[in-house]
């Protein structure tokens, strides 16, 4: 049983996914991905959903671009937290479509919105949302937080 | 059995929808509409869908703010034409997210969009859609242009 | 005589406007494209949406870009359907000149506006407006979307 | 005969249009205005723009809102100069939709766009069209000028 | 102890965070409000982080408008999962700022948005990411799903 | 002396300008070009625009980009009527910037603005303008159209 | 002698340029107000660019709106800094306008820009820039900044 | 000790950060350049700010992306001037994002904010505000001035 449920409208958005399934992975969750469509497979949608908890997920992942409804009807089917991540996939309007189609949701069913192609930061928002009840995961956060710091810093010393 | 099927995301998207009955109505064709939200009854959307053919319909109107799914799931469970009217509701961003959210449907799964707010033209649009194989409507739509056509005329009169 | 009228305002909007084609001929529904420009060939424009009842199309698609008025000029002068598609033309702001010219159209001529460069979802909603009233096609219908669904199927199952 | 012929799509746009005959009217120019519009009433567009220069005008004020196509397209039907005021109407977009369906004309068929609701500056910049060769006109528009700087410089002394 | 921090910006953000207090409270779940502002208390904010797991939250949410650092400032200083609220405050441009300032954050440093003025639901994803581990509160948000249903249904039903 | 007043903000802007030469050249009407920049020779753009009138100009064209001030400028030094073209340069912000401070003059001073790196556009106004009271290069602008037309009528032929 | 000069393109710009002045009356720190127009007063803003310094500014606040070229000009006229104001005037587009026609400076003339409407951060700026080699004043900003922060301590007393 | 404080939020922004130096070295102005992360070395920026004063810095230039809060944060814990470069990093929104997160500050702490991608500003804007109270830097920024527009004048006169 995996604790993360990762999915993506259509295999073109693999690139930015990746990048959530690598902090994952880094960190040593387990996690199951899959190609979902809430256009092209609706019904597959609405029975993925409904199978989250059973799953074992305790948080999913869906990222889509253009009109993206997938992470919103997603978190209609749930009461599991849904993280969305807008991509901007080739047709999109330089992004604004995906990023308004997810943030915007209505009262009642939220959507846990990350940057645009924010593959990385959706992978390490679900770890925050395990972490904030398993110890062991907030302290390889405090590592993680630790690497980004000493990068910085290390790029400024060879700055001079 | 009606031939359109109107449907809005809220209640509040109430006067804009009405603005598509009125017109429907004064061309003496039938209809039936409800209130289904995308977002807080998923279930019953997908049931409306699959029995918009069995229900008679040859075209779905739906109307929706915000992230607004509505017209492209409904229109990714039938495959009938789906006409989407982006309503500029209280929480909208200046009515870009419903603009963009039922207008940038991916390739596959088509909504027909009509302008922000665009209640009347949604109307007209599934009257012509019904009219192109139908001759009494086609000169309905002829009448109702010319009317159109003569209050510019007067308007133009009285201006001189 | 041809179901579905085609006309693009330029000829370097032919790539976008393929899609359509190549989607109803798919479909093995008759078409008649043209290159009719509102702007260069305004009487011709006016002559095409005039013949087109006659010309025995049941729904036109238009593309444009830029200040994009080929769709709603057609749309003034006919009764029928008029599906529009906003083309991101070389010199177009990102294709939001071509959206909202097209889009937001005046109460009483509606546009069935289409994504930015959707030339396939432009066809197939004129597919589902002649399949409207068409069993056969709508089966057709049906077929392709099983295929849709088909593919991320399969594509999901690449993935794992 | 009239030298400024000034049309809009609708009785709504008026106060914005009245901006322009008041200027107008204070330089002594004859105008002609009328209320035709590019989607309800086609056919006397066409003609108004083929009439435009048998009518006497040397320039043509246009203004619209919306998917605001009246400009362009009598701007595509006669070889005067045509100034385009875009017009942010009730169902606008905030005015992104009008100023851009009459700025970004293609290659060809230029039209003179001024500010959104810039009723004045139409005005304004046909007088100047018209005061380019004709010498009296030119002095005018120097007073005005003139008149602009002492409302200014009297604004500063009423701040001190 | 709460388990749940809550701070805004200003005292104007009171009545979009009310809604998240209103919320939870109904949720039965401890929560601590507060007016932290990253501009005038920069100090009093890196302690409000500093001491956040020591106050016993889970989860934090931050609201502000404008340039809006609250949220992503409070995501650098701990790793417990930030949920970031959009305010359109008085000078925001139309909430444009507000949402970018909060959503696109840098890869490392996650902030949970949610839709311009959703206070409610970032309240109820703040429940959900501790519903994720906690089955009572699991339990209420179905209980909470069916309700925003019923509301649809009764609303439905109105309607005829 | 010279009838048309070609100035651009930067010599990079030159490809753009470059169009509206050669239509200008074209109907042999006599132009000159220079490069003033509003910002970094202030003192050469009010002296370029008081010898306007002097120079024999009938009208200026003008483009610049980003904060595009050198229409707006000359049109403030000169009642002239001044054609601004907005240009997309390197540091522009998607010529969003270069459009907007160009077109939105206040009210007094208009500057006749043309679509986003519309050269050509600029020239062929600038010609209508002349040709608003000159016959012969009215009917240059005809045959002109003429051509436009044959075009788009060869390209709709080449096409079947 | 004032130390800083601030000026307007109009009256209607003066409830913004307030603020700037309440907050440097606050400092005691002497400043000049004038109205003065780039567009209608363009030779009399030349000459008070060039007698900034004589004037005994050390620094210049520039407010305007919609086509906002007083700051950039200004800049472009003297070595001093210039502090830009966008102002969200009546007839600019959600401010957009002012906003990119002031910041969006080629480079060799920086305006430094403050947000939209920010008469009051105009001011401070303008008085951090003066402090920046005044000790005393830079004391009363530190006093000021303390002020802030009492503020927010004292609003989130309030709150609980 | 540095005149001037520049500090950047990742070494990516280098190449713009450069054009701030290249400027401010051929002034002979002394700086000292960090990379600091608001977002990654919180503590390290609140460091760097309050030792500001104390390492001499009279002006500090944050150049930042995306979710811009380096600027910001810098002035809230200054009472320097702190002029902010948006810089559109890779993930930005076609710089919006860094743009609004750096300009719409709060009223109390202003940030000086440049043109998108505007290193070469930001660095004059710093001298300028030096040169504002030292007369030699004032000399120099005026010969610069006149390196400027010579270029324009040479690149006019290599036109004709």
């Amino acid at each position: 049983m995996s604790k993360i449920g990762i999915i993506m409208g259509s295999q073109s958005d693999l690139p930015i996914m990746q990048k959530a399934m690598d902090i994952i992975q880094k960190f040593d969750i387990s996690y199951q991905v899959n190609i979902v469509s809430a256009h092209r497979t609706p019904h597959r949608m609405v029975q993925y959903a409904e199978m989250a908890v059973a799953s074992g997920f305790q948080v999913i992942i869906a990222g889509a671009g253009g009109a993206a409804h997938l992470p919103g009807m997603i978190a209609s089917l749930t009461t599991l937290p849904v993280i969305g991540i807008p991509i901007k996939s080739r047709n999109s309007i330089d992004g604004w479509d995906s990023v308004l189609s997810i943030l915007q949701m209505p009262a009642g069913v939220p959507v846990a919105t990350v940057a645009l192609d924010g593959g990385e930061n959706a992978g390490l928002l679900a770890i925050q949302i395990i972490g904030s009840h398993d110890i062991e995961i907030g302290k390889k956060l405090c590592d993680y937080r630790e690497e980004l710091k000493n990068k910085i810093i290390q790029s400024d010393k060879n700055l001079s």
